[in-house]
């Protein structure tokens, strides 16, 4: 029945997101969600903004969402892309600035929604080894033939590289745009939102799901020079002119408006990271340093895979991927402590 | 500045939606938005879905909203793609079923995003021109190249065609896909839905935003085979696998649910239809039969333009096209009586 597919629904490989287990009893570890909910001033924006309004179009780009991440981030509306989740903004990014036959230097191991949208738009990848360490260096991602796309912190390995290292790269990259994916840069990484200033070819992206506690909400934004901006409008308005509907709109605006709040809780994920680390190298694993809201650790007394499968039937969901060099590792979520020591106690009595 | 952006990027002319004026006293004939607010039972149902469970992803194929759009059509969930808005679902659609080459057949006058979708995506597109009427003969469609799409009833002209019209284009293209765009169908025209279960290269396409007052949270779906249905949800996971967030599942869900509120709405806008239809005739102007909720409506005593023009000085906001073979008329969507009065009385005014 593929007789209907377009030769490109034929050729693609879909990402695969993290299973979402029904049932009540789950340790959900598994696709990086915060722990803690939104903030109550979001959930009263969210409410008053249920009205009969809801009969007209949002507005196009983001209206108060748009604001309120100009300001968070300390740039004009002008630098501010608003979507449906960072997923699609990075999305529109490929095709706005990466062209088919110039390849796009990113690091082999990364995020893993890069290489099928390289695929869907027919752009062509330069996957650059990390070191052993899973560390990048600045250098080998200069002089880029098509530009450049990094995660940082990188995923799966939540391991960050600093703001004068990304602004190496930017600088190297003159003519070329470099993406820098901020999805979990609010867990203790350095931003390189500033840069946005001084470089016209840098774009930054970021995501409400992990840091607001938002994944249910589906936004996210970039910030860049209004010629990039411009180039993500186009795309936009050749797809879907109003991705962001009123009540993610007012959702998101209110999370960036309570800074406090996410400062707060992002805090406590970031402790519980450090319990989490500490209390998995005494019981053996080896755990990379992490700036991201998960950790990515390797069991050293049985195969990664085995205790995935273990962890699983004890209703504890983590991520492990099938694909060479990562696969004697976990991708673990930051939950709650009570959902840590769980983990922690279920992989110390395997061993 | 353009030196970033792909080629791609600089080569689209991308889609103009109608203007969001600001202020309070305008009368917004402009988008077809619904006159009546969302019924209370979505009112409801979105303040109960804003919880702390917003933290945490949504289901990715639209969960209860497209449990609810099967049953509100008639057909297994298998048959249902979710999406943000029917933009994003006929975006979709381009990729999933459409290929450069090969040239998909359209009314010459039709929805103006569909050629920025085939332009986004390469894909020619073969004009058929509709009748002096702005009517069209299926036979025109049979033996398609690459594929039909449709709208039904179509704009800018809101002239409908019957089901047995769309079997027959359906019929005459075996093997290639046929899309019929029922943005508009529940304003009186005939639904295509049933046809899904008798042909399997059938794709319906319809949204909440007119009939179910959602313009606001962007949902739509399609209704097809389990085999387009496949290749719907290819794209969509190699783009943004959760394109409908939490809010949207609840409302549209609900919305579909509360048939009985929206016949009576929907009813009400096709009877001030029906008056604005007379009343224009009554002072000269020409008005095309629709089945939609808007009107086309060709003013024979100043140029559209100039209408256009004086309306909006008088703050009422309707849609010209500066195009070839339409821009003798206005496309004004079906608000308020009070409102299409006030309209009937600024034309009648002029004259």
């Amino acid at each position: 029945m593929t007789q209907y597919l377009s030769k490109k629904a034929q050729s693609i490989t879909p990402y695969v997101a993290g299973e979402q287990p029904g049932g009540k009893n789950n340790i959900k570890l598994n696709t990086n969600e915060n722990p803690f909910p939104p903030s109550p001033k979001v959930i009263r924006a969210a409410k008053a903004a249920i009205n009969a309004e809801l009969r007209k179009y949002p507005d196009a780009g983001g209206g108060s969402f748009r604001k309120a991440a100009a300001e968070y981030v300390g740039v004009s509306e002008e630098n501010i892309f608003c979507g449906n989740g960072s997923d699609e903004v990075l999305g529109f990014a490929f095709q706005a600035f990466f062209d088919p036959g110039k390849p796009v230097s990113t690091p082999d191991i990364s995020y893993s929604f890069y290489p099928v949208w390289a695929a869907l738009y027919d752009i062509p990848l330069k996957k650059i080894p990390l070191d052993e360490n899973f560390a990048l260096n600045p250098k080998d991602y200069t002089k880029s033939k098509g530009g450049v796309i990094i995660a940082n912190p990188n995923a799966p390995t939540g391991v960050a590289i600093t703001k004068a290292e990304v602004e190496i790269i930017v600088a190297g990259n003159k003519g070329k745009v470099v993406i820098i994916d901020e999805a979990y840069v609010e867990f203790g990484a350095e931003s390189a939102v500033d840069l946005i200033k001084t470089y016209d070819n840098l774009l930054v992206v970021r995501t409400l799901s992990k840091s607001q506690s938002l994944a249910g909400m589906r936004a996210g934004f970039a910030v860049g020079s209004e010629a990039l901006i411009d180039g993500m409008n186009r795309i936009k308005d050749s797809f879907n002119s109003y991705p962001v509907d009123r009540l993610t709109e007012a959702t998101a605006a209110a999370a960036l408006h309570d800074r406090a709040y996410y400062e707060k809780a992002n805090g406590q994920v970031m402790e519980t990271r450090e319990w989490t680390t500490q209390a998995l190298i005494r019981i053996g694993v080896t755990v990379l340093p992490s700036k991201a809201n998960f950790i990515f650790a390797r069991p050293n007394k049985l195969p990664a895979k085995t205790v995935f499968e273990r962890l699983r039937e004890k209703n504890i969901y983590v991520r492990w991927f099938n694909k060479p060099r990562i696969d004697a590792y976990l991708r673990i979520s930051i939950g709650t402590k009570a959902e840590m020591r769980a983990l922690v106690d279920a992989i110390d009595a395997m061993n």
